[in-house]
């Protein structure tokens, strides 16, 4: 019971964060239910409040960043500009950039949140300031780049596209993200 | 009385501009009027429906892009690479990112309103294409970059950053730019 427990948990969260990242978190728990599968009792269960549901997707989130960093730190020595190329896509690829942008405004105006967040959130930006690091002695980062301007750009040039930019343009996220790396190595 | 017409069209579109880009345009004709700081009967006569005055918001931000474009063609061979950043940065500093994404829908939606805005987009595209040709030449730009892709880059990087991104990084902006730059470099 305890696992299905977890799965109901993990499939809400999956749920609800294109929900968010898209709409905000105006999007009715209702519907943060249907499109998870389960029953509103079960989603009450686990989130009882929107703002527990809020919560729950940012520290899901920031724990995705940590295990996506973590990865990417373990093979770091087999191919360090490879590794540090792949883990850019693969933290772009995430909703961050729409989540940050629909939710960020909730969470700056709530000190409550934030320290609740504070734990996950930490652990992440450690994750990502190891990487940081590692990218710069590997000459593959300009040092000047702090973690929250690599994040904050990460998170601008991720939002999601229009969709005639997206259909004229398919290759236009992975493009820029190429740019992004290019763009931040040390200048000579 | 011509030249004081002229006057307030354009005071109407540079009011207009910024409050399309951050609303989209549900943005009401009375608050136009209002920021433009002219009467509502005079907007009226400019524009005479809100199609009109999106269709000339439109026109005047490929207008402005025609110019700064000029601009930095002229004075081009006194220092490529200068005049190459200097017109990212300038293309950069408009409202065109917010625009392209507040009014994007609307526009894509609308074969009419794609066609009247036809001269004025030709023309802005053809002098980014001359700088973009220039660019490469110089060895300053990737010559496999599009000016389509290049123009959807620079309006994803230049949306609106939220207030407190703004706030803790108030240079990010222009930091992104200059990655941005960097980035399209040509490839060793």
């Amino acid at each position: 019971v305890r696992a299905d427990a977890r799965a109901n948990r993990q499939e809400i969260l999956d749920a609800a964060r294109p929900l968010y990242a898209e709409r905000g978190r105006s999007v009715p728990m209702r519907t943060v239910a249907q499109s998870a599968g389960v029953g509103i009792a079960t989603l009450y269960r686990h989130f009882p409040t929107p703002e527990d549901l809020l919560i729950g997707v940012l520290e899901d989130a920031f724990t995705l960043i940590t295990r996506i960093g973590e990865e990417h730190l373990e093979r770091w020595d087999a191919d360090p500009a490879r590794t540090w190329n792949g883990l850019v896509h693969a933290l772009g690829s995430l909703d961050f950039g729409a989540l940050a942008y629909s939710l960020g405004p909730d969470i700056s105006g709530s000190p409550d949140i934030q320290r609740q967040l504070d734990g996950a959130r930490n652990m992440a930006l450690q994750t990502l300031h190891e990487a940081l690091d590692l990218a710069v002695h590997a000459d593959l980062l300009d040092p000047d780049v702090t973690a929250e301007q690599f994040f904050a750009g990460l998170a601008a040039i991720t939002r999601p596209l229009p969709d005639p930019v997206l259909e004229a343009l398919p290759q236009q996220r992975t493009w820029l993200l190429d740019t992004y790396v290019r763009g931040m190595r040390p200048t000579a």
